[in-house]
């Protein structure tokens, strides 16, 4: 993949503001805003089943991820992803800690249906996602990105999408191409959020650069805002801070860590 | 109007602690929770349907968002008002993202027959309110304040109250007089939760100082904090963080951009 | 009490990453997330009906925080609690603003049936919990936890758990044994979320060290880290990022100031 492709959707990114819906859980709201925010984008937590639909239809692309689910925005969520389909609006499954929980993993299914543009997880919830596994622990992952390489790759066929495997090293691929993206920093999986941002931003990028150079450019913009917040960071909470600030220096990915 | 009644509505935020009642949006509870702590004001966001009616009956002031409403918080926002109301304690409505949204902006219509002692918001929503524009594109206004300071006007007249409009230069009126405010810094813009804070600094200045001088002092106050914070942050994050300490710091609004 | 207990309850969380479910209020969802992750928990927000009873049996504890209930969040709350009894899991209560709200203290007095393993408040919310007061100011104690001493040590004597006290100086008391926790800082009270996160670390620590020893050292670690923030910050905003930072940096509760 071809580096200078990676600063376009970038700079597409930073040129056109794309409006993200974000139907995600409590937790994250904030983080993800910021994050939305600090790359440029414009987010909107529209997600209420009054209004998700209509709201959809004019995003640029909407987020869904499982990590609080309740009635009312799992209503709002179905109802968004069909409004959004309909539109032919790009939209990104983030299927936090599917596998062990029975209710947010048919929910999960039910999405998955409507062909998300991208599922972005850990491994242990793709794996669960796609049928292969049995989910793991809350929100941490029990298996590396690496044993999840063939049946992401096989999700994406299904799909017709992109599949990101977040890790240690993340596995992104439309399962022609799988493309390693290497860098970032251990204190993001002490942030509460960083990984759900990772997700929103990934729908910024899908409005920006649709298919698989847009969802490496994300992981790559987001790995390279946490290797220059680390530098400068005394510890979990100044490096937060200091992610939010890189996000919005980071102009070139010239130098993401591709394998 | 004289600064030295804007820096002695900041002294009575500060000597009196209001308690001030949230119903806000679940992005940005958190920066509007500590946004009061650091003015000085005391937060609680009572937003049940149960309880709601109850507290309002207790605070010193309420502020009603509109950011991410549902089914049970919007209940309880009416619920909420109508017992301020009746206790002749001021509420503040935000009217996040009204115009575009039917649903909201049903709900921000029957509030505002309930006569809000403030209006906060940008000018698309101020428009779309008083029922002069179509609204903006989620949080972000499509129109500058100035466009809407003949709507404002007219507003503040229909509710006998104050409306604020914000904006690169803020617009702030009671139907007589009109202020504007300028400073501030555009990092307010790139941080989630900025505007939505304001409208609870709004909140405990309503409570301490009635009418235009307090809607006035609290602009300043977010303003001049915001000017702080920006000559020592090195990007939003960092920015945020600044613009609390900044809010606690700030105890004199003579350095205010009135115009 | 030995500091060396401390400290080796301090050395099991940080060896087990005990999984820490939280059913807590909206507005300190984040820092209480990060405040787990940052001693070295593993925190997940499960809290709807659908899943929290399912979750509750594999978490190595559960936080109940009645910040903002609604019905759903107060459902799952029963629901996780009554299956981390059967599971011999134990469950930390923290009554926010229980007292002054009818809703809200039924609640609590029905959760209080099902023997928490700590119950952690301010003054006010512990007297009111016991039936011996009538509650504070939102989340603000009207009290001083030494006028909460007795009926603290007699509701740890009902419950047969620890009942901890948060003030300017923290009771933390099993019933035979009180210890008073010093230090801390003025400015955790400007921070919102604080207190509720200190209610998340006590869960934490009550899976790797059951009864007062656990509970003591979650107040330690939570207090010489706001010793150690208080020393760089520069106001409220910026002592909430130096205090995670500074709760993943304490390792040893050897200088905790215990009365």
């Amino acid at each position: 993949m071809d580096p200078a492709d990676l600063t376009a959707a970038r700079t597409g990114v930073a040129g056109t503001a794309p409006l993200v819906q974000c139907l995600t859980n409590t937790v994250v709201q904030t983080i993800s805003a910021n994050a939305l925010l600090a790359v440029g984008a414009s987010p909107a937590m529209v997600d209420n089943p009054h209004e998700a639909a209509d709201f959809a239809r004019i995003a640029s692309a909407v987020l869904v991820n499982l990590g609080t689910p309740h009635d009312d925005t799992a209503e709002a969520m179905l109802l968004a992803v069909r409004a959004a389909a309909e539109a032919g609006t790009p939209w990104v499954l983030d299927p936090v800690a599917v596998g062990g929980l029975r209710w947010r993993t048919d929910l999960a299914a039910e999405l998955l249906e409507l062909r998300p543009a991208v599922v972005r997880g850990n491994a242990s919830e793709v794996l669960a996602l796609a049928g292969a596994g049995a989910g793991g622990r809350g929100t941490d992952s029990t298996t590396s990105s690496d044993d999840a390489v063939d049946v992401a790759d096989e999700l994406a066929r299904r799909t017709g999408g992109v599949v990101a495997v977040s890790g240690v090293t993340d596995y992104v691929t439309d399962g022609a191409t799988g493309v390693r993206v290497g860098g970032g920093h251990v204190w993001l999986t002490r942030t509460t959020g960083a990984g759900c941002a990772l997700g929103a931003v990934v729908a910024a990028y899908a409005a920006a650069a649709p298919g698989l150079v847009g969802a490496v450019a994300a992981h790559a913009h987001v790995a390279l805002a946490a290797e220059r917040a680390a530098a400068t960071a005394g510890g979990p909470g100044s490096f937060a801070t200091a992610w939010l600030d890189a996000l919005d220096a980071v102009d070139d990915l010239a130098a993401a860590d591709l394998r």
